[in-house]
């Protein structure tokens, strides 16, 4: 198991089904079982989703007793957001190359197709 | 074990020597030898981890028989990131919220302090 922040958070959104309850909670605060409805899951099973997404700080729980609703904390998605930044000019090279080899294939077309016509 | 593209790239991120392989390629790439030297760990071990982070199209390795240099391959990277903007807004209201708290504290400390003063 991770201990350390970064590595729980990355382990709580390996999962679908979790980064979909996110989803949910980004419209608004709701309660276990509404969270639950979209799912067609049972309720210890959402619950089991829920406690590591609570553990990873992506989601607090009210402490009202009958209904503990709960919300989505993007704090620990800023954190994800700003350790991917550092990665920005690797991913944006590559997005270059791509464009410069497409160009390339292009204008060889061109070429080929003027060639062709003469 | 996750099997969606976005899960794949959370669940290999979620370990903090694997992240640290692709800090060591985001300087070059490098023999699988050279990645384990900082780690004090054996080259079976490292290879497994290379192996997670290559299934996630996180790194990619060169065909040469003898030396296999392994590259950094920011594309799912930049899906992560793209992931996290969505919820761009709600860490901004969050940060908000704890700027105009802090603004508070100062202002009745401030006053606090003035009319002790008098």
């Amino acid at each position: 198991m991770p201990t350390d922040p970064l590595s729980t958070t990355f382990a709580a959104l390996a999962d679908p089904t979790r980064r979909a309850i996110l989803a949910r909670l980004a419209s608004g605060q709701c309660s276990v079982t509404e969270i639950a409805e979209p799912f067609d899951m049972s309720l210890p099973a959402v619950s089991k989703h829920l406690k590591v997404l609570e553990r990873a700080g992506l989601i607090a729980r009210g402490r009202e007793a009958q209904w503990r609703p709960c919300r989505l904390d993007a704090g620990p998605l800023k954190e994800i957001h700003d350790w991917t930044e550092q990665y920005r000019q690797f991913w944006e090279e590559t997005f270059d190359r791509l464009g410069a080899y497409l160009r390339e294939i292009q204008s060889k077309e061109k070429k080929h197709a003027r060639s062709r016509k003469k």
